[in-house]
């Protein structure tokens, strides 16, 4: 566990930006490629640009069994951190360096995976990789241009066959299960001072898009009771929201990041504001019951305000389940650890979701500093970094030779 | 009131762009300096780029006593309607017309003008020209540039003199009295079916800039009782300002007409809000007493949002009376041409605010169909249209003969 006990030089860089495909993201895989190399492994790219290394000891069926997963990325929002998904993929670089130099025996090959493109930075998309391995690729997602790159161009850049993409989809069972260290990016496992989180699925995600229309008018002139103000419209919808959300039992959250007034200007009443509901939950059922609740406040607050509501269902994540014997094993290495741990959803989106349709998953989380993440502040106490990758190791073991 | 009796060829124009020094505008203009000089009238350019004409007739006195004053503006918003400004441009140059036709002996001259850059999508600026004239000229205003325009090539551009500009300031007193003919733009006569509004005066405007800052996080991992959202707290601010203006008796209005948030992102909670917070009344006490009101509930909805909330006066028009005599001159004139008068403030600001500080004022309204202004759809009818202009030329003679 030497890379996470003792950082190099004890300094660190903060605010990266390495954004999928970029020359920064093709530089670090460079890097990773040359590590695995560096620990006889020998790395296969595939179509998608998913890197795979294998691994195999022991019984001769380790060499033909379904072989144990586990990785995760490195590219990163603009400007984000250096610990959410270089952890989890420099931790199981090491877990394979380990298990080789430890002898451990086999009854099945253990592969890691760098999964490439997970950030929805990129083509507006995240898990976008990963999502190609388990089947879900439309005609023309190739063609999509971002920032003047073509989605089979980049991936063209860091190594994959944008021709032979199919090639990169796996049948279902195709790993034994699949093994994801990250980071929390929230503050729960802080707050208590759990070292450890269990993650017991990701949340599905529905996202709804809202147009409300009002009229522009002047705001000098236009008395109170006859402004169709959607602003006010709005800025009810958002309380609204938070107060539905809030007022159920439940880990639920509820979030309005986005709001586009028009004409936006200081002496003019807003005819105009387009706005985004996210909702996410273990549960769609909570998910359809706090979507509905919120139509009719958004009914009641058109018909209040004098403007039109327009909410409809943008995108639908499902949630993904991890598997309960891929949890228990990974119980039994934090406890073997001497480590405390915590069951816990994942807010955020991860490859292991995409995973979840081909094989059993589950995912380990550590602290993350202030619960901050997606921005240069983002840490993780080496410590922490070290306990997730034992319990990481721990787990593959268990998994690996059972 | 031929001019607005019958539309010439029965079609209208709306949308127009005229914005202030425009090729538009400047097209416009040409064409009212020839409809001037057609009528037997010499045009005067002043340093701001302000066009006067003149005329006299009557007693000897009537050469040198100080002019009254009457006229308006033809620049536009991007996209606006061909009334706000225009109708009561041409109803001075036709009241101008009618008392040479009809021979009036005045006591005093008669005094048109065309206010250059009236509205504010110029230079963000609005009454810029009259404004000038009444003296309100900061060292480094026409060095500003706007769309890539410098302020002193626009104002040369119209035929005005940058470099003598300072010959533009007229002293207190320079004329008798000052008049103004505008459509509402809003929508209270119309309501009350009244053709004539005589404005008791132009509100005070208190814009405030509000900033407010929280904690951008991921909207998937950050529990709702962790955050510190700052959409949140603007919108509880936006529906806090709307109620407070509510809340108390009179003809106040707030609004908050931009909000600027950032990252503006589905999937984070926003970390930072701009908005801004305008209120207008005739009353600055009534406004200086809502500010108040609306800083308290900020700082209410800070700490209980755990942001910080920072609400700064960015400016502060001061209210500007209609002269009493003035507005008895344009009852009187209503009353002789059968008309129904209503006293109404002007929630928008016109020339008529700079020049109350050189002279007394008074304003004549006419309906806006829907209350309709600042857009294509901006009308009144061509009914109301000659009302106003038979009140504009009543008051015109009742205050120059006497």
């Amino acid at each position: 566990m030497s890379t996470f006990g003792r950082p190099a030089g004890g300094t660190f860089e903060s605010g990266v930006s390495r954004v999928a495909y970029s020359d920064a993201d093709r530089s670090a895989r460079a890097w990773l490629l040359d590590e695995i190399r560096g620990a006889g492994l020998s790395p296969r790219i595939d179509p998608a640009g998913n890197v795979f290394a294998r691994f195999a000891q022991g019984a001769s069926s380790a060499e033909t069994a379904p072989p144990l997963l586990f990785g995760s990325h490195i590219d990163s929002v603009p400007g984000g951190g250096n610990f959410d998904g270089d952890l989890g993929t420099l931790a199981a670089l090491e877990a394979m360096q380990a298990c080789r130099a430890a002898g451990v025996r086999l009854r099945r090959p253990l592969e890691m995976v760098l999964w490439a493109h997970e950030e929805s930075t990129a083509f507006g998309r995240g898990t976008a990789a990963s999502r190609i391995v388990a089947g879900d690729l439309q005609a023309g997602d190739l063609d999509q241009v971002w920032n003047g790159l073509r989605r089979a161009d980049g991936i063209r850049r860091i190594g994959g066959n944008p021709e032979r993409i199919e090639d990169a989809v796996r049948r279902r069972g195709a790993w034994h299960a699949y093994l994801e260290l990250h980071i929390e990016q929230g503050g729960v496992l802080e707050r208590r001072h759990v070292p450890i989180g269990i993650v017991e699925g990701i949340v599905s995600i529905h996202r709804y898009d809202v147009t409300i229309i009002g009229m522009a008018n002047h705001a000098g002139t236009t008395p109170m009771n006859e402004r169709r103000d959607a602003m006010l419209a709005a800025s009810r919808l958002v309380v609204a929201v938070n107060e539905a959300v809030k007022a159920r039992p439940g880990r639920q959250v509820g979030t309005v990041g986005r709001i586009d007034v028009s004409p936006n200007s200081p002496n003019v009443i807003p005819g105009r504001a387009v706005l985004s509901v996210e909702l996410r939950d273990l549960s769609e059922e909570t998910l359809q019951a706090l979507g509905d609740e919120i139509q009719r406040r958004a009914h009641a607050i058109a018909a209040e305000t004098g403007t039109t509501i327009a909410m409809t269902l943008a995108s639908r994540n499902p949630p993904a389940a991890a598997d309960a014997d891929v949890q228990a094993a990974i119980g039994r290495a934090a406890e073997r650890a001497g480590l405390e741990a915590l069951r816990l959803p994942s807010g955020a989106g991860h490859d292991a979701q995409m995973v979840a349709a081909l094989c059993p998953m589950g995912m380990i989380f550590v602290p993350s500093i202030g619960g901050i993440s997606h921005a240069p502040e983002e840490r993780t106490s080496w410590e922490d970094c070290a306990r997730g990758a034992s319990v990481l190791l721990g787990a593959i073991v268990a998994l690996g030779t059972r």
